[in-house]
């Protein structure tokens, strides 16, 4: 029986890893197993005089990644991407770009300008995923900083600070301000499991002091880390010039009342969150691209793949393409395909692993760019960064890092749970 | 009298604000007083037909923006700077440019490369210096992001940690985990001044285990957030892949032992040093250059101020030029050069403006470049940022975001205090 390659979540999921050493090796190229914490991944072995073909089904990165790395090695590699592009997830949008999610078409009518592009898949990729970061090197493909999290943008919360937005560096320093002076008090009350020596006890104390920026009482009184009430850096008075007055501290009660602090203020905090973010410098599709110029192999699009089965000397793929239907045999196949959309095609998949695959379910993910004529954030003091709310369009994107330009583009991002 | 301006700094100490009409809108363009929140700053009202100079002193940014100002108003302008070049603070060091400070000169010895370059002066603008930002736009200097805070950068003190480097991300991470916990504590002491809602008490217990990602007993046993101890995302085990350990939280009191809490790690917290912060494209004297391709004042350089003495229908101010003495006279004189400096200048000044012109020190601060034949740290996930140690060297810079390529430069920065 061939090997079945599919995603990472999968593999946790139906825990058929392992198998021969050519999928060991893609697993390594996929990033799937662990071994090296940076640099180059696991290059598939030459194949020699051997001939090897594989089937590659779907058209996104990690097929790509696949194809790239089996060309290498002498394998015989056909893509089938069954949409009209290929990238999979992987989608820049410019103007006059077709749209084609489930049938419901469109096109992009943002002005056709550079800095005009929307990353409508992923958008920003974290330094550790060293096999990205691997092929961006490789493939040239130029990197800039994505801003994730920007201390200017807003946190609106519509049962909160009266429905008013505030912001995030505002939240953010209050919150800490609390918990730091609450701290403080525990010390006071001896909260202890184990006994800390006085030494430590009064470093803890100007530690706390330190992160919530508390007053010499350990008392949160504002703090110029949350901003100042009037604009400006600083205020003439009586023929001096003084800082202007901090913010009031927002009441604890109004912070807890906000959903800010149940995932969306920590969301910066994640390993896979966190600062330094990267992107590709003019759409994350470069990366496609840059692959897509690196691959002999052959890539056919609108191949939509309707069955797939294994037997014992390779694996034969049925598709449809330009209204027929083919079929092609290899020695191996690469399932690209996501999860959802595998359960609705033909197969002779072990019964566990498609009992796995019906009972993953989906979610509803809205992803929304928006051409603006003028950069009004900007005026704001925002450049890149998200804004949160409670409401229906969670997240606002704002772009980064092309800033100081007339026009722009937003992203607004709607996330439904089924 | 004229008038005299001085900066932000010594106008706070000395108390010398106010004065005329044009000195109070040149305080308005320098960004010294409150009254707007972004765009544009008070504009000079054009002269008409008035005759009037002014006496620039210093060739800084200051002195640049009110040359540009005064100029479109119809003053008559002159920039006195008595060093080699125009920026003062402001400056970017490339290939063979000359370094002269205190007299100890220096060649850049970097590979004549676009991207090799060092802003030796100031490197970043917070989001909010509008005036800086306005100027940007107005003057076309393109800005991209700068990274002043990066979770994989290291925190290296060699009294904690058996003298071993920690990661940003891990420090930060168990530092909020334990705080969190301490808080959860002094929740069940009900150390509160005034009573909570029990359903606050909820939502506030709700809120730290998010906060400090603490488990559902309301301990701190590490998180993903710190990072993870074996290398990669999955490792496979017994044929799945499953996430590999987390770090082991690092002890409170080795946290403790370290001054990285003191004030290194609140850095990013600052209102002037939070997300985002702002860079212009290719090197910080680029808003130099933009200010004299548009003021077409004359400005001297090597021309040394050896007195300033204010009269009661102008200034005269004695220069060295060329190893000659000569003597201008201007209805106005801004003075843009550092206190320190003015200290050693002949001066008829109020004596309280003297008074507190010596009485200010000084710091001595080195920041150092060093071009690099292979951007390492990249192998450790680091892309911009700043690594902290208890040395000396307190900040190593990375530079940010001119990612991926082969060579970098670095910057360490040196401070000791008198």
């Amino acid at each position: 029986m061939a090997n079945l390659l599919t995603r990472r979540k999968f593999l946790n999921m139906a825990g058929v890893a392992g198998g021969s050493a050519a999928v060991y090796q893609m697993a390594m190229v996929l990033g799937l197993m662990s071994g090296r914490t940076h640099g180059s991944p696991g290059i598939v072995a030459p194949l020699g005089k051997t001939k090897r073909s594989v089937v590659l089904l779907g058209g996104g990165l990690s097929s790509l990644m696949c194809a790239y790395e089996l060309d290498r090695a002498g394998y015989e590699c056909t893509i089938l991407e069954a949409s009209h592009r290929i990238g999979g997830r992987n989608l820049t949008l410019r103007s006059g770009d077709l749209i084609d999610e489930l049938g419901n078409q469109q096109h992009c009518r943002f002005d056709d300008e550079l800095h005009l592009y929307f990353n409508a898949g992923p958008a920003r990729i974290p330094a550790h995923h060293h096999y990205v970061m691997h092929y961006c090197r490789k493939l040239g493909v130029a990197l800039e900083s994505f801003t994730n999290v920007n201390y200017n943008t807003w946190v609106h919360d519509t049962r909160a600070f009266g429905g008013k937005p505030i912001r995030f560096r505002r939240y953010i320093a209050d919150a800490r301000g609390f918990i730091a002076e609450l701290s403080a008090k525990a010390i006071n009350a001896g909260a202890f499991d184990a006994p800390l020596s006085s030494e430590d006890l009064e470093r803890l104390s100007a530690f706390l002091k330190s992160y919530g920026d508390l007053d010499a009482d350990a008392r949160y009184r504002g703090s110029s880390r949350a901003g100042y009430r009037s604009p400006g850096v600083l205020a003439p008075t009586a023929g001096m010039l003084e800082h202007p007055d901090l913010n009031l501290p927002l009441g604890l009660s109004e912070i807890l009342k906000s959903d800010f602090w149940k995932w969306k203020m920590h969301f910066g905090e994640k390993n896979d969150q966190s600062a330094l973010m990267l992107q590709p410098v003019g759409g994350m599709d470069n990366i496609v691209k840059a692959f897509v110029r690196n691959i002999r192999s052959p890539m056919l699009i609108r191949a939509q793949v309707k069955s797939i089965r294994i037997g014992n000397d390779g694996v034969t793929v049925v598709y449809q393409h330009r209204g027929e239907h083919k079929a092609i045999k290899a020695d191996y196949c690469m399932n690209c395909i996501p999860m959802h959309l595998l359960v609705g095609i033909d197969n002779n998949f072990p019964v566990a692993y498609r009992k796995a695959l019906s009972a993953t379910g989906r979610l509803k993910f809205f992803k929304l760019g928006i051409q603006m004529s003028e950069r009004f954030w900007e005026r704001e003091n925002i450049y890149g960064g998200i804004s949160w709310t409670n409401q229906d369009i969670t997240q606002i994107g704002y772009p980064s890092p092309r800033h100081s330009r007339q026009k722009g583009s937003r992203a607004g991002r709607l996330s439904l749970r089924p």
